[in-house]
């Protein structure tokens, strides 16, 4: 029981300005959270009931995976990520200066240390599967931490990580895992808007990863969705046909040109100086990867390069801009006016499928502040073996499949799971023998689902007109139970009791004085979405017991000795 | 229930070497926790059950007391402590370089983090007292990390923030949570070995601090306890006088002399060159306080001086030895040679009484390897108008009050209170209006609990000969079922359900196999700690049910339908 008048924290009358989302300020308004910095929050009494709910759901549903709860740092030595090799790839690990010249990792996740854990006690295959998780907090040196809870520096996760004899045995977990998550947010009320979607591995996997995302108009992932097969994808990998092939009927080709133009920004302005629509622009970029090959990839100007579809397709693990150096030496202009025309053979030569089929386009000239114009496949440049498909995803864009319009919507990530293979028992020498008693690698998967995150998504998700319709079992309490008059505060107590025997949980609002009038505990039930309220008056006493409003608004009188 | 056939973690045959004691060794054999790194520790599945008990046993206590959970971050804006001047002053403090330019501390205490938060909630004296906690992660950036779960770079701890409108109610209160604490420590079963020591107040007070020590033959406290009137006191501030008073009888004034000994290094064999006792060497220390004053301090040879007497003493909030130019302009020596004799009256001298009553001592000359002998009081150096108690507490000393000599022994601290004052309130501005109307800065007080080390404190305390003899209600569970064959898995499963549903938890050791006989079974379940034991096994469902062996070693067959 949490007694109100006793409570050191309060609700604001108005919500609080300067949040990015309604489901921040009615936290922050109903007193649940406080901001110590940007992306750093204190939970208060109510809040954390509110966290604790949430995790006590994802708990069960682990535990009933047949995964094992453990407790792990968030130090740990910078060796364990050498080892991996990610101490310089995780770019939003905090690396913290210790005594002695050492250097720690303050956790962003924890494959580093959960590999050295359990590998001990991997020696057979009748060691495996087995599958860890944890309820704990994770760090990110994000530049810019925004929407509350939803993109913090520190916040709480579960992550679960599995160990498999073999590629398929994960599969079955992996697939199982789906479940149980979906089964989750179903149970958290979530489950009717949340898709799962294909997404980057990140520095987990080079294969993809699968997002859980919640439909809600807020902040952050925009979610591409084929109205056929009903396969999503996060915007970052969806496969693309340009939804505007760009049709030049039979237009002759006309004389290839080159044309000055100082100092013009973007391909509109372009577009409208030259006359021609904006499809028949291109940019060229040049880029470097990890064996300083250089690559070109054109593009229709009205797209972006998406750079998770360029290091797939050409299958490098890093990929950078070419130097200003070596943009002169390859395209022998200064950085910014490169084009495909002239480029030695050796460099690697991408098209943009957006660019197929076009005639008299534009291009730069490799030479300051020109443009190539009227340029045309099989003549000035040859006709690309194939064109690839190495865009950022626009609406209007199609799946490459179905060949239908996606459906394009907003949604918050509420959990992701990857496949691992053997990225990291293979780094820390991990095996175990096999029925035949051969040394085999562990196959591994892991499963995040983010803690304090759902809470943020939830906050907005039920935010109502007044407060936050917490379902029942997530609420910072089940009843709320107004008591009016100072000579009611035992029966409202003994009530209270009983209520709790049986398992509901109670928050009395006893506060009394002129400020705690009716109406103002009435708001505050409803700010704190409480599913049921309960009032005890004078009047309601005079009725011969309580008033118990549910949440669908359906106001009874209990009959209540006194 | 936990299914060992299904636990990723197993015991070790043997303890493991290298840990500096009995309980950690048995936590790592029993394999409730593992070492990521020194001072940062993983807790497996059953070991976090042990660390979830003792904290359910905390938080009830603390809600009992009326005070109210909260969750605040580990990181924390350098700002925050900066307000409070305690961003160099705490030496352990992670200091995490983040993006923006920006560095964070991690935090090792939150009261610049609780104060900002509750502050908000406080307008008026109807607004106090309050008390806020949480049970949350603490990090320090030790040098040497130590001791298992004792002395640790990360670990868990309760710690609890209290406001007040004055001094007087928050006397009432830290009283009272001194009762609380006592209360946890006896239901953890410590209570009895628990005693409550005078410390040093540290970054937190000027005053005294309290500690709660359980007397415990491992690291890392010295008690010393007066056995008059029971009061204990922490090495670092026991007051004393000395033991071993030297007494002259009446020895005569001898001459005056200046020695020449070159090399000589300690006491023990000056005393011996120069034949005399050691009481009477004497160890000349100069320092220098905030205000650039300098201090020269002697004390007798065979004691050291404790800073922290000397700083109460000398009322100075920094003390550090005097620079080596310092100490050549005060003595006209280099470093290693100064006496009191001929020291310019600015210089603030304090004589430890170890110093009084005697004749003819020895002291060093100001002059490079030279040595004042058979120096006088009255003679050769004026007598001081009073002695102080600056020295480091020995073995011997006696409590000057009852004039007792000090019992003493070794501790672990489990729990440390502190007056704060105004400290924290005052850096942070906060007001509240009295009942005339009138601004007042809140009194406050803090409250640790070593939540992780009091895991690593009950495992040695309850080291048995094979195993942890953990409380009931904190071992990993409350039985352990042995099952022998196959064939009876199921009614133990059965027994298992029974047993949970009135509020038992089962470790149901169901491994089958060669390597899991009866005996590796009764080992385990010694080992773990579980204080009820019961077998199912083909010769009980003879004999009619399972046997039960509880910890008092009573062994029963209860009868079972099977």
């Amino acid at each position: 029981m949490i007694q109100l008048s006793k409570l050191p924290f309060k609700t604001m009358k108005t919500a609080p300005s300067g949040s990015d989302n309604r489901g921040t300020s009615l936290l922050l308004q109903a007193g649940l959270i406080r901001q110590t910095m940007a992306g750093v929050y204190s939970y208060t009494t109510l809040g954390l009931e509110v966290l604790r709910h949430i995790e006590v759901m994802v708990r069960e549903e682990m535990n009933a995976a047949g995964c094992f709860e453990t407790l792990m740092p968030s130090l740990s030595p910078r060796e364990l990520w050498d080892t991996t090799g990610r101490w310089d790839t995780i770019d939003v690990m905090f690396h913290v200066p210790a005594a002695n010249d050492k250097e720690y990792g303050l956790n962003s996740t924890h494959e580093e240390i959960v590999v050295p854990l359990v590998s001990e006690f991997i020696q057979s295959y009748k060691d495996l599967p087995s599958c860890v998780y944890q309820i704990q907090n994770k760090f990110r040196n994000e530049k810019r931490a925004k929407s509350g809870l939803l993109r913090g520096r520190e916040f709480i996760m579960k992550d679960a990580y599995s160990f498999h004899a073999n590629d398929e045995d994960f599969k079955d977990f992996y697939t199982k895992m789906t479940e149980v998550y979906m089964r989750v947010f179903h149970r958290l009320g979530l489950g009717e808007d949340t898709v799962i979607a294909v997404a980057d591995g990140g520095t987990f996997t080079d294969k993809y990863s699968h997002e859980f995302q919640v439909r809600l108009g807020i902040w952050e992932d925009e979610i591409y969705r084929d109205p056929e097969t009903g396969t999503c994808y996060n915007k970052e990998v969806a496969p693309a046909i340009c939804g505007t092939v760009f049709h030049n009927g039979d237009e002759k080709k006309e004389e290839l040109k080159e044309v000055l133009w100082e100092g013009i920004i973007g391909v509109y302005p372009l577009a409208e100086l030259l006359w021609i629509p904006v499809e028949k622009t291109t940019k060229t970029i040049l880029f470097e990867d990890e064996t300083t090959r250089v690559i070109a990839v054109a593009i229709r100007g009205d797209y972006d390069i998406n750079e998770i579809k360029l290091r797939k397709l050409i299958w490098c693990s890093r990929l950078s801009l070419l130097s200003e150096e070596r943009v002169k030496e390859v395209t022998g202009s200064v950085v910014g006016y490169a084009g495909m025309i002239g480029l030695s053979p050796e460099v690697f030569q991408v098209w943009d499928d957006s660019c197929e089929g076009r005639v008299n386009f534009e291009m730069w000239a490799n030479k300051e502040n020109y443009h190539s114009v009227n340029v045309n496949f099989g003549r000035d440049i040859a006709l690309p073996e194939k064109f690839y498909d190495v865009k950022e995803v626009q609406p209007g864009d199609k799946n490459p499949e179905s060949g239908e319009v996606y459906e394009v919507f907003k949604a918050s990530e509420v959990g992701n799971i990857f496949p691992l293979e053997t990225k990291f028992t293979k780094a820390f020498g991990v095996k175990y023998l096999d029925e035949n008693n051969a040394e085999q690698i562990p196959v591994m998967g892991c499963y995040g689902i983010g803690v304090s995150r759902l809470m943020g998504v939830m906050a907005e998700y039920f935010a109502g007109e007044n407060g936050i319709n917490w379902p029942e079992g997530i609420a910072p309490a089940t009843h709320y139970i107004i008591v009016m008059g100072e000579e009611n505060i035992q029966i409202a107590m003994k009530l209270v009791s009983e209520l709790e025997a049986t398992g509901s949980t109670c928050i009395i609002d006893d506060r009394m004085g002129k400020k705690f009038g009716f109406g103002q505990k009435a708001m505050d039930a409803e700010l704190l979405g409480i599913p049921n309220r309960i009032v005890i008056s004078p009047k309601t006493i005079e009725a011969g017991g309580y008033e118990l409003e549910t949440r669908d608004g359906e106001t009874k009188i209990i009959s209540y000795p006194v």
